[in-house]
């Protein structure tokens, strides 16, 4: 067999040992006193409590789709096992990540007290690392070793489809949870009862710590597991029809590439004070490695560079929506600036200014996904034969996720940083702790930043080319706009973001009513609680956060898989590939408006609490809370759902794809 | 000749003089006292100058048109005097409805204090109406006798270049207009001085009442002439493919039947206590007239029952859209009171739950344009001749807007009813003549939302029966979706409704800060104003409004006739295809929730004013007042333009169609 072949799933389990050896690093760092293992042990029962509910609710959707598989004709078992070993994967990956991140968390806060920036930095990076490590490694270890098996990639198609669901239902389940908890503790606590943020007074203060750990750990490591898998696999599948077996080898072995130069890289970050540019230093390196490599390797297995353009075209991509992002989502930019100056006349002024900063923002970003689409079809040769475009398409995909360990590494740091602030906060550190981790979460949010802009870019490659593996296997010669099925398609597939976004804000909004309504009771029932004399029942507001989070995914959740299966077999094949392309045209749309505006929002909010204005508790500063309030669940819940939604659809019509033919109305 | 052929303008012809005959019934109805005249004369002189300096403006923009089109290849000066035809109708239409609208106000005030309900709804109707039969009498006047003259659809295709650009600059013009005075009045003038609203202390109740005309009245009356007459001129092209001579005259004739029919209307339309009934009537005697002709005329002209299929379609998605967009807007249903609801615990769910409405709004009407689209196709035989199909589609459109003359004229008289409330308040009339015009006024506030849902939905078709006739005419066998180009087009088509509503609600916020500015201003220098000792300087605030509506309208103007020819030039034809169906779907996606958002949360704030949630000045209110604050550029400016948009882009494709070939770039 191939070296390639054989070493793809080997780098999976590298990773795999590199993650377990930092997790195991992490383990030795000292947790601090009573008080913070106690606070972080409620943080971290919070968080696996959330898990191991959310896991037995989806067991019954994926038992479900497990025996569908199994029985639907053209599919059959291989594809179900390979469907529910991707699910499993997924699984273990947020479970993992999610685990290491909140042994991190109280750790980074000790480490911050004990040893200084530095130390606080290396322990919270490692804590991202563990995540990142865990989901390329899974990644690449089962779709390397069961293409090493099946060599069919319809059947490993299964394994994008169980990693698509639970990244789903993980992505919208965590994203209700964080806001529902995060509203509930602001308005109740801070607002109505004046207390600070993550005072450990606020009953909901331990489920707002695990939201970060739901949404921004376990949602997003699950969101890009996805899309480094289904990118994998469609480049896989348009590889074979493009350069027979080599076209598969080259994406396993850019991939492998990927995982090692994410392994150097991570050493790269070192503390020296300025944490920003140590994460930066070790995204350069390991970007560096993979291109150069990957030069060599498209020339050796290819027999030709073209391919290795595509990849370039794919990072660029990443990085220029990257940027774009920062520029409307950073306060040392003019359109938050704005939003900051608009606060001023009110809130009405600032949600309109937020609303078309969102609005705005997408022509940039949309504009060079469009250029990259084109140079990477046409840059690989996709004029003398479109299997080789297409295969590029696949590739630029590849190349912006073939750093994913790194990637996710740098942006799962985040929010660990920031649940260390909330520690500290609750169990009294010195100042200059919270000094330190407000420092390193205030890096956290520009990476989160980029890191979104990287998880919309790539789940819109990775649609596309998800999409074009669709049209290939079902063997469509076009996808036709002329024809009114696929118009009509087209118009149904674009209202579908719509229409999740607004389940998905609902969804939010009932369940941080559920909360309000907890939290308002224990401080009328519990008087002790504000004097600090009776301890406030955390585990109801993390039970409530959890009951709604999941009885609100449910529905979101089916429609994105009912719907593509229905059409197609109402209207046929055709007509749901003008469906697939209405939602991802949208889909990717509406997931940046909503980030963007949510992001900027979010730091209007604090330029005003830096002293503009008028600063804190100035009218600008009502007006600028008000818009945050609004940008949160664009940002964290509805925006990044939106990522999950076009590819899980695209990739049950590509599993489904056999089954459609012309539409049983026609 | 064909005799249906000749009588298409002179049916036009007959309009017109209905029009004049009306026009001559308001003229012999009393203005009432010299306060009244005074005041009306301020709203009339307002509202010219604004026309007339638009008027001015576009000039220059219509001049280089004329010439580009002359000195193309393959257009000429034939299609260039079309296009001058279509922007002096689009004019003409414009300008004589809205110097009735003005004559009619003032005289429905005083119809009311003299005559009573019955009068006043008489007078205010009669306003419409004139400005309803003075479009469709253009309209088929021009696109008549252009066809018996030229004979040609790819010539009269400019007739339809010139009413959509004039339309485009209409509604965002206007629509920039009315807001920025509206909220200038609002914020300086009810918040800041405390001064009720139309309260002729307020310098700008004068911009405030003229932007009412210079939106509602010209902008919509602008918006539909161009859909009427796109419909018809696609209609006529798809036409002539299909059933050759006789699929154009079918689709004059129908559209002459539709005028006869709503005159007769007009006719029922008469006081009887209640408005709503009467209005109703009016519309339902006209649309059955129209379709029991039509059902006859279809088999006569084109010897089949199968078009006018086709037109129930059309007729049957219009008033669906409209019952939808009542039950999402109207506070009789459960989402406008949930958003009242949701104030109640601040601006930030208010706004959230706004804008989860809007977008939930798009599924029910998207859905049925689909399937309309699907039915107007498939049962007008479009399974065995795709002619057939296209053709059917196009006479959807033409169906749905046969009875535009009453359509508009039910439509428009809603913004002479709510101007002659705001002359009742200036003059100090008795109390029961504004309980009159309120009534009238609510009325109006459901069938304007009702005419919403007309014009988006007939925005819609009419868009997609032109994009026939532009793939017809380019002689596209598909635009396929699998081709890169197209997919980047569709991507970059789709972000232009964003882009361009980012833009027109930016231009409401400048525009509106600056009256703001100058409000301010009179009040500070000019003490007297409060006083009443003063006469606050009306004409300077309509000046600015004028002024700085111009200059905003302009880059997203120049924006809608630029990127599609850029576009085709560089990536060709097809990817120009995919990117007028792109904006087509999430322009009217965006369209739906713009208008809807707006709608809900006007009627919520207009709900907790009627006594619910604490009513008016409670923090509910406040909280309501925010959320209709945001939602007025959404659905007076921003929203009703992206109407024009997509049909203006289509129709700039179509006319310059034979220029694009396969794009300079490949």
């Amino acid at each position: 067999m191939n070296i390639f072949l054989i070493s793809a799933p080997i780098i999976g389990i590298l990773a795999l040992l590199f993650a377990f050896y930092k997790a195991a690093s992490i383990d030795k760092v000292d947790p601090g006193n009573d008080r913070m293992k106690e606070i972080s042990k409620y943080i971290q029962d919070g968080s696996m409590a959330f898990l191991s509910r959310q896991y037995k609710s989806l067991a019954i959707f994926v038992a479900v789709l497990f025996v569908i598989l199994t029985f639907v004709k053209g599919l059959g078992i291989k594809v179900a096992i390979c469907f529910l070993l991707g699910a499993l994967f997924s699984v273990a990956a947020g479970y993992v990540g999610m685990r290491v991140a909140t042994k991190a968390n109280v750790r980074t806060a000790n480490a911050a007290m004990t040893g200084g920036m530095n130390k606080a930095l290396d322990v919270a990076f490692s804590g991202g690392a563990v995540m990142g490590m865990c989901v390329v490694g899974l990644g690449l270890l089962g779709v390397g070793q069961l293409y090493n098996i099946f060599r069919e990639p319809e059947i490993i198609t299964g394994f994008g489809l169980g990693a698509s669901s639970i990244a789903l239902f993980a992505r919208v389940g965590g994203g209700i949870y964080t806001k529902a908890a995060d509203v509930g503790a602001d308005l109740v606590g801070k607002v109505e009862a004046g207390i600070p943020e993550d005072d450990p007074r606020n009953p909901a203060v331990i489920a707002d710590n695990v939201g970060d750990n739901v949404g921004d750990v376990a949602g997003m490591g699950a969101d890009l597991f996805e899309s480094y898998v289904g990118a994998i696999i469609s480049a896989i599948t348009l590889g074979l029809l493009a350069f027979g077996e080599e076209g598969a080898i080259f994406a396993l072995a850019l991939s492998g590439v990927g995982i090692i130069a994410s392994i150097i890289g991570v050493f790269f970050v070192k503390g020296d004070g300025d944490p920003q540019k140590s994460l930066n230093r070790g995204t350069l390196v390991s970007s560096l490695i993979t291109l150069v490599v990957g030069f060599f390797l498209s020339k050796y297995i290819l027999n030709s560079y073209k391919p290795f353009i595509a990849i370039v075209a794919g990072l660029a991509v990443g990085l220029i929506i990257a940027k774009i992002t920062e520029y409307y989502t950073s306060a040392d930019h003019a359109p938050v600036k704005r939003i900051a100056k608009e606060s001023e006349t009110g809130a009405s002024t600032n949600i309109i200014g937020g609303l078309s900063v969102g609005m705005m923002s997408t022509a940039g970003p949309i504009i060079f996904i469009a250029i990259g689409i084109m140079v990477a079809y046409f840059l690989s040769g996709g004029a003398e034969n479109p299997a080789y475009g297409l295969y590029g398409i696949s590739l630029a995909a590849v190349g912006m996720l073939s750093t994913a360990g790194m990637t996710i590494a740098v942006d799962a740091y985040g929010p660990i940083a920031d649940n260390a602030g909330g520690i500290a906060e609750m169990c009294d550190l010195p100042e200059e702790v919270r000094e330190i981790t407000d420092k390193l979460d205030s890096v956290g949010n520009t990476t989160a930043a980029i890191g979104k802009g990287f998880a919309i870019g790539s789940a819109a490659l990775t649609s596309l080319a998800l999409f074009s593996s669709y049209t290939q296997t079902v063997g469509l010669s076009a996808i036709d706009l002329t024809k009114p099925v696929v118009i009509a398609g087209a118009f149904i597939g674009g209202m579908l973001p719509f229409l999740f976004s607004a389940m998905t804000m609902d969804a939010v909004g009932k369940a941080a009513f559920a909360m309000i309504e907890e939290v308002r009771r224990q401080f009328k029932e519990m008087p002790g609680i504000m004097e600090g004399t009776q301890t406030p029942d955390y585990g109801r507001c993390v039970d409530i956060s959890t009951k709604s989070a999941l009885q609100e995914m449910i529905i979101p959740g089916l429609l994105a898989v009912i719907v593509p299966v229905g059409i197609g077999l109402l209207l046929g094949a055709e007509a749901l590939g003008g469906l697939l392309a209405g939602s991802l045209v949208t889909g990717v749309l509406m997931a940046i408006f909503m980030s963007n505006a949510g992001g900027a929002w979010d730091n209007a909010k604090k330029y005003i609490e830096d002293g503009h204005h008028g600063g804190k508790g100035s009218e600008a500063h009502k007006a600028a809370v008000t818009g945050d309030t609004v940008g949160d669940p664009f940002k964290d819940t509805s925006g990044p759902s939106l990522n999950i939604l076009i590819k899980l659809m695209t990739i049950v019509s590509l599993v489904f794809a056999g089954v459609f033919g012309n539409g049983i109305l026609f």
